[in-house]
């Protein structure tokens, strides 16, 4: 049966003890947010007639979730990073701060610290050797296209088989991690390996929630781009490589139209030696326009916990 | 600025994508229940404004109190586990299956399979000399005032330190954890030690969301019970020991007014010898009327992910 006794006093006031209103301490932020979280939960319950099994479920996913640090993972296959990134878009919209290339989600993968490089940089060890080799390369510009000389571009990837250095430990140290500074004319090139797309791991308790949704937990091959200058806005943004059969259905909805770049294969011996390359090879190219601003605070990254970063 | 995007086509659009809605697979009501939760957590940030640093930091707190399966803690913490006894109240109210002693919450600490007895059992190893002896008892009835012989009674509780055995190491097995089955009269009695309330450890993630709300993270000395017997309808409950500060103010909301129990110190040395005990000691009288219930699924616990509990 159902009942439903979320509207009685009893529970309204509950709730309002339950978030500290009667408390003279903590934060009025918090009280005002967890209050109306909990008011949701608590409806939510009653509507939807939640059993202390289904509660308890749940509660065990979380413990679950949380075990294996995968908050971070499960967050973009909700939503909400893209969610948040629409919210930033709309404010820039209000703000008339359009144009440049456009951001999308940074994913929890980022690691703090990497080797920094003028204008070009060696981003694999060279122990796979039968992965393909990457020559990424390209521009960073403002609106009005021109160059921003010594933009910092820091770039992160997946190995061939989906995995990150540092979160895999059997990858060399910031193995795939570069930062290159730009060169006068805003250039930077990399010399990397393709990366794979990856997936959850089947038996996660990320893929767990995605199952009862039905859904996958893959994400296409990609390469994510931290870029900033003085005087301009920071861009979190990842590219994706054409043609990955997930490019249009990312689990982690990271995908945007001006962000699908094609990788073209290249064989002609004297392109390679241009470039000190042995052999054929994959050019991606990704040229980036940064918008202007004077606000210190979008110049750079917002705040999150991220690996070796100071807090 | 304050931008609101959540009534948007875009955003309700992508909530139903991220739900599931477009796929065949996973669970409909899971999918129900997500879209509902993720709509109401995408409005909050729409309303509150919630920044990603806010966000993040909410996140890096979820993956804290997963590593230390702490969400069982935080539950009770936030009202959850009171809640569910509340519309459980009301839907035995709804069904006229009222009377009986009040249920109130389990709290994340059982642990199964604890040592079996008939009518008397010591619960504890008597390595603690400084602690002072309880001696619980008390009868099993039906709400007609007949005893209900061999009645299953599943006791645990607390060491002087607040700490419970299995979670806490240094304590023998079972420590302080019984099961006593009623003997003819429907009386059990045990001998143990008198418990000590607790509080959630002042660094722990739990108590971190506490202090947000202002609110302290302590129990009363309590002492839980399971008692079930064919015909009756399972309860769940516990007593709080009467004289303790936190009595009516449990941080879990466990406290039922009927369920305050007066400890009576007895120093007479005849009452003791009685008991087979060599001096003074407390006395703890918890009597128990059960409903009766011809359902089955009335006459034992809900599921729930209990240690050493098989699913």
């Amino acid at each position: 049966m159902t009942v439903k006794i979320f509207d009685t006093p009893d529970v309204q006031d509950f709730l309002k003890t339950v978030s500290g209103f009667d408390q003279a301490g903590g934060s009025e932020r918090a009280k005002q947010i967890l209050h109306r979280l909990l008011s949701d939960v608590y409806r939510l319950i009653d509507d939807f007639d939640v059993t202390p099994e289904e509660f308890w479920g749940a509660i065990s996913q979380l413990n679950a979730l949380g075990k294996e640090t995968q908050f971070g993972l499960l967050a973009p296959g909700l939503g909400f990073d893209h969610y948040l990134d629409m919210r930033l878009d709309a404010e820039d919209e209000a703000l008339g701060l359009t144009g440049g290339t456009p951001r999308t989600i940074e994913g929890p993968l980022y690691v703090a610290g990497a080797p920094e490089a003028e204008g070009f940089a060696r981003m694999d060890d060279g122990s796979d050797t039968e992965a393909e080799v990457m020559w990424l390369t390209g521009q960073v510009r403002d609106v009005n296209g021109n160059p921003v000389p010594g933009a910092k571009v820091e770039i992160w990837h997946a190995d061939t088989k989906g995995n990150y250095s540092f979160f895999d430990p059997t990858q060399s140290e910031y193995h795939l991690r570069r930062t290159i500074h730009a060169d006068a004319d805003g250039r930077y090139s990399a010399r990397s390996i393709i990366p794979s797309g990856y997936g959850c791991p089947p038996d996660s308790p990320t893929q767990q929630v995605l199952d009862l949704l039905g859904r996958h937990g893959q994400r296409p091959a990609h390469i994510h781009f931290f870029i900033s200058a003085p005087g301009h806005k920071h861009l979190t943004t990842q590219i994706n490589l054409a043609g990955d059969p997930y490019t249009y259905d990312d689990f982690a909805f990271a995908t945007r139209e001006e962000l699908v770049i094609d990788a073209n294969r290249i064989e002609d011996a004297a392109e390679a030696e241009l470039r000190g390359l042995e052999g054929p090879f994959t050019e991606v190219v990704f040229d980036v326009e940064l918008a202007r601003t004077d606000a210190a605070e979008l110049q750079s990254r917002h705040k999150r916990p991220r690996a070796l970063e100071d807090a």
